[in-house]
């Protein structure tokens, strides 16, 4: 599998525009203050289903043939992936099959069922999804989409970081949080291709940092069931994703479960919008290592904001 | 005291234009499904210090004359008034002093302390503010500014509506929160002038509805310490609004607890956005009554988002 081209990701933003949103960029004058740069936050918490993946899935699904289409689509996904995919396969008018581990939260089983998918449930293993999968694929025909290991998912999520820079001219650097990588990635061949000089960091939390260790390592070091609070980014990089992340990414910093925290709450408190852990992850790093990158212009992917109102993390 | 005219508030426009947000209005697509109309929000809760009081605080007291704002500015408040009055003052560089009743969240007190304010502690009656505040005004020649029965400081909040209805054309009504009345009256003034057939309606809690009240009885009909989660509309009418009020204001729909709360977290969960209580009791008003104002152009203006992160009323 090759990667996605910044063409491809151009011909992403014509296929996905009628259905997504192009989202705000916010700035706050006290997050500057605190981390002595200036720093534009792409609002993918306002996208469509609370989270960029609605732009991979929709990349995907709408990349599919109609005889491809007609057969469905199948996933497997405990979160916002799932919903993308649910909602993205019913605005084209085909069926959508989502293995979901027994333990999802309630309100994410909720919104997947909501968008007229329809869950298979499965024991809460990467090994009990991906067999509930293939039956599914088996059974149907349908095409499975993967969260991030897909080139047409990678080349959709690459069509944020484009809107965030024809917006914001002048981006010393693009900051995204890092999961399976398909963020990041898109991210990153989006930045190379547009922003002359502008480097790519990611952000990923200590407990879940085998992007981190990988990177140093040359090669994908899993973590086994990491446990941080930021539950998008408990997945590990793809064969796909780590190679693109290896050519691109200036580096990925790694930030503990408190920063985060800080971070997620410095953010509802000043800014007055709701984002997920995983979408604080990047303003954790800035704001722990601020040194390393102060007095830049800074754009930082809010990648979601779904999150459940009643298990705050300062309520605990 | 006469109303405020709509050249008024196009100065307090140009006045307050390099300090405060022209803030953002939003829209969200399952908001307008659950009310059938077209819903746009004014995000006030984006404007600084959280809510639209900055306005009619900058308006009030960049409108002193230099000799006057030497002596200061003081006011009694427990809320949004007291921070908007402090962060002014701070910007003009005069003395600010802010009577606050002892029981007075700790959040509010350490925002008024680090705009730079003086605060006097008093009792937690209205008497004990007011006599708070005359010992300061007679101490210091300080000019008080009232959170809302102002001439200057109802001009201000109208700004807010004037932005609105330069934005988004074509609205049939306009809705706005009401607790002194000074936001709904500067509204109701720029929306009659500007808004050719245009609607104001004003909403309040049901355990706080003085204002509806006083427009059945005909005169101010006070209401002694009103228990309504919606903190910032616990006060009272006052002889400058109430007329404004009588002679624009379409009508006045109360709403109760479980609406306000329940308008206020679908905010939260669809908007991905941060209002406080107060904010969400227009929104509470067309959920509970949808059909009386079904299949309109309605703007919202969304007051503030201040609110204790840690005492969210559904965890209660």
């Amino acid at each position: 599998m090759s990667e996605p081209t910044i063409k491809e990701i151009r011909e992403a933003a014509e296929r996905i525009k009628p259905f997504s949103h192009r989202t705000a960029v916010l700035s706050c004058e006290t997050l500057n203050k605190l981390t002595g740069s200036e720093l534009f936050f792409k609002c993918e918490n306002f996208q469509k289903a609370g989270a960029f993946k609605i732009r991979g899935a929709t990349n995907a699904i709408f990349s599919l043939s109609d005889e491809e289409a007609e057969r469905g689509i199948a996933t497997h996904s405990s979160g916002n992936h799932a919903a993308a995919v649910a909602l993205a396969a019913q605005w084209r008018g085909v069926k959508a099959y989502v293995v979901m581990p027994e333990n999802a939260p309630d309100v994410k089983r909720a919104a997947v069922a909501g968008y007229g998918a329809q869950i298979i449930p499965c024991k809460p293993t990467l090994q009990a999804r991906e067999e509930g999968l293939a039956e599914v694929v088996e059974g149907t025909g349908a095409t499975f989409i993967h969260a991030y290991n897909n080139h047409r998912v990678i080349a959709g999520q690459g069509t944020c970081a484009l809107e965030l820079c024809e917006e914001i001219e002048g981006l010393d650097v693009v900051m995204a949080p890092v999961g399976g990588g398909g963020l990041i990635s898109g991210t990153a061949i989006a930045v190379s291709a547009v922003l002359d000089g502008g480097k790519v960091i990611g952000a990923e939390p200590e407990m879940a940092d085998d992007a981190y260790q990988s990177l140093r390592a040359g090669k994908i070091i899993p973590i086994k069931n990491p446990d941080t609070i930021a539950d998008g980014l408990r997945t590990m990089l793809g064969e796909l994703t780590f190679p693109i992340i290896r050519k691109y990414v200036e580096k990925i910093v790694t930030v503990s479960e408190d920063a985060i925290i800080e971070a997620m709450r410095l953010i509802w408190e000043r800014m007055k919008i709701i984002v997920e852990p995983s979408a604080a992850v990047p303003l954790g790093a800035l704001l722990s290592k601020r040194k390393e990158i102060a007095g830049k212009r800074i754009g930082i992917i809010l990648s979601g904001g779904n999150v459940d109102l009643t298990m705050l993390p300062w309520n605990r």
